[in-house]
């Protein structure tokens, strides 16, 4: 296991090594460019299972706060369940080799990797914000209460977590952030139209667990 | 424990014992109408709760087949587990009494009960059917394959089953009548429009798991 960090210079490296006789690309070397949440996760993902990395974003802050979150984790990793599924997406410019070799690199990483198109929210957020977005309207319409949906969804959907509570967790920011988004796409699709009461609660920077206060409120 | 079946004559008598002195009415005697899916499914949990039961359909043919599914029911009922939620469906013409009464009722159950207007779908269905059209449309435009969609939601958002395995468990038929349904009383709602995949399956009589196959194949 290496794990290096850089400071983002605009130019990147190539981060694969190919091998001439096969066909797949057998990737060894990871470039990850931005340390955010999703970044520091891959780094740390491919740096457990043996890759080198390196971890590009714009300011020595950045990387500093990235490299110390990956380094706590991996010193957990032997601990820790990797359950996520990474996608694939293919764009009309990605070779189908590229694909395939990228495939076998999620499953390298011990993850499920699944193929998308380069479509807005590809499939999780693609199927779960507008649907976040209906419990919302269902509720804002006052067919039923919030917790009353979310116990609804739970016991009846199996789902692991009602809509709002969800909501709440990934941060009523990030909701609003994508499907005003998709609205400025597609400002006719009713699925895509801004909600009311999630406007209201950000705008009052009631943005879920992160700020103590969300559609429910925290201690 | 009581367990009585009756033909359905139209009239259908008082099931409720009202206690003159207390706000809510306290059920002890529960008349099921239809003994179909969930008719007996009420039926059987009210018996197998202590509650007299009367079940009434319109064929003693109906009458015979729940009758005989219930009793092999609560034979087992020992070992079952009642995990589902009911919903107690609030009309204009429901009185708080009569809501709060049933909200009780579905307590004595053994049941979490959830409320909701009157509105098609109320919950469950209302945001669980939207969100498999959307996923059948996913596939539909070419996005991601079924097997990836179903994959990267039960992986990516934690649900029991993928959309596609859902539909295929529900029958392809119910939910082609449920967003037919929907469309008659809003065609313009892009969430309720049909679709061609789920039609074309269900002219051949591919309505999922009961013959065999739908969207996947079973043995």
């Amino acid at each position: 296991m290496a794990f290096v960090t850089r400071q983002f210079v605009r130019s990147v490296s190539s981060s694969s090594t190919a091998s001439a006789s096969a066909k797949k690309i057998i990737i060894k070397h990871v470039t990850v460019i931005g340390g955010g949440l999703m970044g520091a996760g891959i780094a740390q993902v491919a740096a457990a299972t043996g890759h080198t990395v390196m971890l590009v974003d714009q300011t020595e802050d950045i990387l500093a706060k990235s490299r110390k979150g990956i380094e706590e984790s991996l010193r957990k990793v032997a601990k820790k369940k990797f359950a996520e599924n990474p996608k694939v997406i293919k764009t009309p410019m990605t070779s189908q080799k590229t694909v395939e070799s990228l495939i076998d690199f999620s499953k390298a990483l011990g993850k499920h990797p699944v193929s998308c198109k380069d479509t807005p929210g590809f499939i999780v957020n693609r199927l779960l914000v507008p649907y976040l977005m209906e419990a919302i309207r269902l509720h804002e319409r006052g067919d039923a209460s919030k917790e009353d949906i979310d116990t609804a969804m739970k016991l009846g959907a199996g789902y692991p977590m009602g809509p709002f509570e969800l909501l709440d967790y990934v941060g009523l920011d990030t909701a609003k952030f994508i499907i005003d988004g998709w609205h400025e796409m597609d400002a006719k699709n009713p699925l895509f139209q801004p909600s009311p009461s999630l406007n209201k609660l950000v705008a009052e920077n009631k943005i879920g667990k992160k700020t103590g206060e969300g559609y429910y409120k925290y201690k």
